[in-house]
This record gives C-alpha cells, sequence and structure tokens, in this order.
C-alpha cells in the first residue's frame, strides 16, 4: 500500500490538475440556465441595432433646446412622429421635434428626446420645451448595450438569467457548453441496506445516496446511484469498474473503519492505471478521505459518517466537480456570510475544522451558533445553515469572534 | 381607470396576503431537491435503531475504564467481537470488552467504546486500556439523531440536500410538495419579434422570454413562454384570457410607454373579476409596474426595459412566487454581503433605488462597484454580480460606505 497521503486542503485542491475537463455539448438556450458555457460568444452586431428613445416624448437635436427652462421655454416645429417598429421617414433638422414612444427608433438627425413631461403641444405644428436636454439624453445610442465584437459571455461562465437574455438578443438560440459531468453514487457497508427496505436489527437505510445525489445536482452536475455494494473485495472491485465505466467520477461512500477503508485502497489500486493520489486529509470533519487516480478519472473515497461526507463534498469534491465541469476559475466565487461567533470553540491545531453553525439575526448582526454533535448525525446539518473554518494554525475562537459563515 | 397607486416595497409584499397557495402533490424523494415540502414529516421511529459504534475499538462498561491511564492500564476481558450487520448475542459484563467495528451494533450492557488506538490486545481473551472512556462516548445512542416523535423537516420548507438525506434515513421515499407555480410569460410590443428571427429595422429580438424564464426558474417555478403579442386590446385581452387558463400567475413584460402601459390595465380591467392593486411601485429602477387580481391569480405588468424587468422580479414578484410555492416565511431568508461602496451615489428621496454593483475583492474586504448604464441595457445586469439598496429617505451614500449587496 502507499504511504499514507495526508495533505491539507490547499494541497488537495492543487490535484484538480491531475484531470481534465468534460467534453462539450450543444443545448437550446431555453435549456441553458446554469450550465457552462465552453467557448466565448461575442457580439456579432451592435445591441440595439438601431438608436431607440427610453422615455415617451419629442426626439430633437439637443442643441434646439439649449438654454430653455420654465420661464423660458424653446419653440420647435413639431413634423411628425414615430411609432413602435417604424421606420422614421423624416431626416430632422435644426428647431425641428418629431413625438416618439419609448422603445421607438430615433429619427435621422435627432440626437436626444425630450421628455412629454417637459413639453407642451401648442399645436399640430409646433411644441413648447421647458427644459434643455443633452446629446444622448433618453437615448440609447446603438451598439451602447454591446457594441460588435464585444464579449457577451466568456467562456467558462455559468450562464444566469441576464446572460441568457443577452444571448437571446443576438438570436444566440443555441449555445455550446460544457457536458454535465456524470458522478456515479456508490454506497459501500455490509450494514447498509436499501433505503426502499425496512433494515433488519444492526443495520441502517442508504442515507448517502440521497445527501450526496442533492450535493452532486447543486454542482450542476448528474448525480447516477450505483447502489450498495459489500465490504468484499472482488464485489467492491467490480462495481468500481463498472462504475467507471458509466460516470466521469466515482464517489464511494461508507467504510469509516480502518478495514473498510483498507479495503476500499485495494479495490481501486487493483487497477493496472490507478494511483492514490490522497490518503487522509488534515480536516475535521473529513480526515479518511481517498482520492485516486484510475486511468483519467477521479474516484473519492468518502467517510462514511453522512455529515463527514458531506463536508467533504463540500469543501473538496465540489471544487474538483466544478473545474471538471468547466468552470472558470474566475466565476468561481464563492461569497461567505460575516457574522458573530455565538459561544467559545476550541479546535486542533494541524486540521482545519468545519464546524456546523445555525445563524440568527440579532442586533442587526448574523450570529452564527455552533451546531454540536457527531459527525455521524445528520441532524447537525439539518440543523445548520451553514460551516464557519477554523483554520490549521488556529487554537480555537472565542464567543463574540468575528467568523465568515460558508453557506451550506 | 383605478386611481394612480403608487405603492411602496412594503405596501406590495403585503398584497401578498390577497393570494393562496398552490396544491399539492406527492414527488419521489429523488426528484424533491429544492421542492417545498407540503406537511411536516416527524420521526416514525428512533435512528438510529440501536446504539452504534463511532469509532473501531472495544465496547466496554465505561466504569471498568475508571482510573485507566498510560502508566495505570484497566486490564479487560475480552469475551468476542460483534462485525458489521450482526447482532451481537453477548451481553457484556463489568470488566468485559467486545471488539467492534465503526457503525456496528453495541452489545447489551456496553455502553461506550474504547478507541484501538487506547487499547491493547495482550491475548486472545484479554486486552489492555490505556485511557478511560465516560458512559455514552464514541457512542451514538439509539435516537441520538432524531428520537421518535422530533421534527425531521417541518412543512414550507425548501428541502435541501441534508433534508433529502434524513428523509431518506426513516424510508421516505415519496414526499408532499407544493406543485410548482407555472408561470406564464407575454411579451408586448409592436417592435418584438421573436429571438428565432432576425429582426427589421426599428425591431428588436424578444429578450425578456429567457431572462425572466431563467429567474422563474431560480424561483423554484416553471415558465411557461407564451409569446409575444402586439400593442391591440382585443389581442391583449384574448392572450391574457388563455395564459391564464393555464398558468397559475402571468408576467406580461414590455410597453415602457405610457399608451402601452394603459392598454395593459385595460386589457386586464375588462375582466369581470379583476382588481388592479398596484400601478406603479416607488422604486428605481422598475416604477412602472403594475399588479392586478383576476379571479385568484396574479397579473405583473413589469416594465419594458429590460434591467428594470429582472430588478422588479428579483425584489417584488419573487417573493409573491415564493409565498404562492408554499415557503413558510421563515424559510425565506435573504443573505446580503457586506461591501463597501467603491464611489460616491446620489439617489432621490422618496423611491427605493436598486443601485447594479460589480464586486471586487480587495484589502480583506468586498468593494461594491456600481455599474452605471440606463435600465435598458441588459449589460448593467450581464456585467454586476448584485444590487445595493439606497431607501426612500436616503439621498445617496458616500465612498467607503458600508453597504450589504443583495446576490444577483
Amino acid at each position: 500500500m502507499d504511504f499514507f497521503k495526508v495533505l491539507d486542503i490547499a494541497q488537495v485542491l492543487e490535484l484538480r490538475a491531475e484531470f481534465g475537463r468534460v467534453s462539450i455539448e450543444e443545448v437550446f438556450l431555453e435549456e441553458a440556465l446554469d450550465r457552462v458555457l465552453a467557448r466565448e460568444v461575442r457580439a456579432p452586431e451592435d445591441l440595439p441595432p438601431f438608436a431607440r428613445s427610453t422615455v415617451d416624448g419629442f426626439a430633437v437635436r439637443a442643441a434646439s433646446t439649449f438654454g430653455a427652462g420654465e420661464g423660458n421655454p424653446a419653440c420647435l416645429t413639431l413634423v411628425g412622429g414615430v411609432g413602435m417598429a417604424e421606420v422614421p421617414r423624416i431626416r430632422l433638422g435644426p428647431g425641428q421635434a418629431v413625438r416618439i414612444a419609448t422603445g421607438a427608433m430615433l429619427p435621422e438627425g435627432a440626437d436626444s428626446v425630450v421628455m412629454v413631461e417637459h413639453a407642451e403641444v401648442l399645436d399640430e405644428t409646433s411644441i413648447e420645451v421647458f427644459r434643455s436636454v443633452a446629446p444622448g439624453q433618453n437615448v440609447i445610442a446603438r451598439g451602447e448595450d454591446f457594441a460588435a465584437g464585444a464579449v457577451v459571455a466568456p467562456g467558462g461562465r455559468r450562464l444566469r438569467p441576464q446572460d441568457l437574455g443577452a444571448l437571446a438578443a443576438f438570436g444566440r438560440l443555441r449555445v455550446t457548453v460544457f457536458r454535465r459531468p456524470v458522478v456515479g453514487i456508490l454506497s459501500t457497508g455490509d450494514e447498509i441496506v436499501p433505503a426502499t427496505e425496512s433494515p433488519g436489527p444492526a443495520q441502517i437505510r442508504d442515507v448517502n445516496r440521497y445527501s450526496l445525489a442533492g450535493l452532486v445536482r447543486q454542482a450542476g452536475c448528474i448525480p447516477q446511484p450505483l447502489g450498495i455494494v459489500g465490504d468484499r473485495f472482488e464485489a467492491l472491485h467490480a462495481a468500481c469498474r463498472e462504475a467507471l465505466a458509466a460516470c466521469d467520477v466515482l464517489l464511494l461512500s461508507g467504510g469509516s473503519s480502518v478495514g473498510t477503508r483498507d479495503l476500499t485502497v485495494e479495490a481501486l489500486q487493483a487497477f493496472a492505471d490507478s494511483r492514490i493520489l490522497v490518503h487522509g486529509i488534515a480536516i475535521s470533519p473529513g480526515k479518511p478521505t481517498i482520492l485516486a487516480r484510475v486511468g483519467d478519472k477521479a474516484v473519492w473515497g468518502l467517510p462514511g459518517h453522512v455529515a463527514s461526507a458531506m463536508i467533504v463534498f463540500a469543501r473538496i469534491v465540489r471544487p474538483f466537480l466544478l473545474s471538471l465541469a468547466g468552470l472558470a476559475p474566475e466565476e468561481e466565487r464563492e461569497y461567505r456570510l460575516p457574522a458573530r461567533l455565538d459561544r467559545n470553540l476550541a479546535s486542533a491545531q494541524g486540521r482545519t475544522d468545519f464546524v456546523r453553525v445555525r445563524l440568527e439575526r440579532r442586533d442587526g448582526q448574523w450570529w452564527a451558533e455552533p451546531v454540536l454533535g457527531k459527525s455521524g448525525l445528520i441532524q447537525t446539518l439539518v440543523h445548520s445553515e451553514g460551516l464557519v473554518e477554523i483554520p490549521a494554525f488556529c487554537e480555537g475562537l472565542e464567543r463574540g469572534a468575528a467568523v465568515e459563515v460558508i453557506l451550506f
């Protein structure tokens, strides 16, 4: 067996470089929310393709209104109107005005629009303007939203509603995105029965299949539950082989006993092209985590304790999945919520602790109250809204300390 | 026409009480991520149903180890072992120990587990223990995760991965959730063409269909794009009638000109059982927003400007959808990210401003840099990561001011 490779979080995350990205596919824009764009999209043309009014009013040359005020209105000649979706035939000259609605196309010669509230129609051919406008005022110029050639969406971006809108504006109704990685979930352990069954005495239901599937989905990947395999070398090795043929990544979960962990390592090492990259991470909970590379695929051996498995997923596995899914590093933002700690917390040095916390709003700020309990208890996560990270060099935090909560 | 009802945000949000919730349905747990649970689920039994070891080691009575230390080990009689999924036959007495693996069932008479690292096997029938354990140590007691009758998930909760796990632990593989509201999206305006077409001069593509559909999906609802309708009373009224038969909520978008807005109001008032609840909101952007109740359904007239429509959706429409979707008010948490403002911002009093901002990490904190630009420009949202709310009574904020960013 390999030498025990206990790494810290940063060392583990660097191993993302060992793995590539999934292939690409084309999808309809309507299905592209949260998908990761594979290639930068640039504006093929100016948006909008013509100057548009942003208000109801009168298109003018701004110079015709200079000096106008409440007591000193500018008198302009009304030479027509332009309706929605209409290409104005008029070429507007100095001292002239054209009635225009919000969104309509500016006539040639006009450079701004006087709001209807700031003008008065005197008769069919003349208006008074009570406020001057600047060139460009109340107008969206041609190309002001995106000029031809501008980047509409960079490659590696996870598409948000506004990105879909911008792509639609250019008629890009099919986009090239990264395939969603398929993540196999294989539960291990002789004591585990499918959640569809009633466990006998000394047995428990398979929980990780559901909780991990939810996390996989939240990461933008496709969970592929693969059932349960007992603690036997041949069965585990065969199940891994099958899973690796069908999935981009494999999560094994269960087996917190040393014997079971050793078995997992052996089953993975039995592949010709395998390498154990991580065997233990300096975090709590979650130390007994295994990462192997089999061929070009990642296989994770997650801790059996349900809360440990979820925390390791959130802090370690997820960044690997995002990288595999093609997300650009600069798009991978994590916002942490500043809060104050609600009680003293001790922490062992030399490992990063993730403390589950419940959030409460008090005195105009968030208070993070640690949810204590063993990492085998799923209720500790059910009753939490986030995690507080206590760095490896820190011995603990005092009540009232400023912390940043990772929402979970 | 009704008197112009310009309300502030709080007044508008109170109108949620005018509308009910959608009906319920049953779904498989595998499809239940992000769904809103309709009815509280309580634990039908203790979880775990038996006491389990959380470590590899030796099940003992804690009292048998009291006083044990490195120099003064306790000597215990090894009376057997218990494997995974095995119901121990042994009844453990004082001074006795049983070999046990992580996750296995504690034998009767044992109340704690000595970690394998803190014991030494002397021969087949005796071990030395070098550290005392307390009753309950390294054990998850029966019912310690959830006692029978405890609330596993409250009604009105949006199910997270950990909630799915907890439900699976009890074999709850079908759950009763609220139906996902169907939200019709009808774009209006003579100048709008489907994004599938090449717009002629003075025409633009339908953007809101895509950006609003994305926002609807993010809110956990089902977007139902209904195409484009021109600025004519009969067509608009007929389209609304059809839409209302098929959807739980209707979003009309487009028509920023006063004429078009009036037309929308007229088309809605023409329904026998309709009432205009809102005609203008004291926010910017987004003032020209309409909310009508037709029968028991909400119809929104969103501003035509694309960024305005999205901001009104995020701040106003979305809370209505969450309420319709059955989300309990206490589950509707919004976390805002504290940041410092990167430049001075003026704001008109008497209305709430939502300023689009880009976030940048500098000097260990987030800086919010306003993205300026007209609300007709979608790039202002493409280049933003959030919104800063400037309250109605505030005249503006200075560079460096502490703000809270609504992530967008």
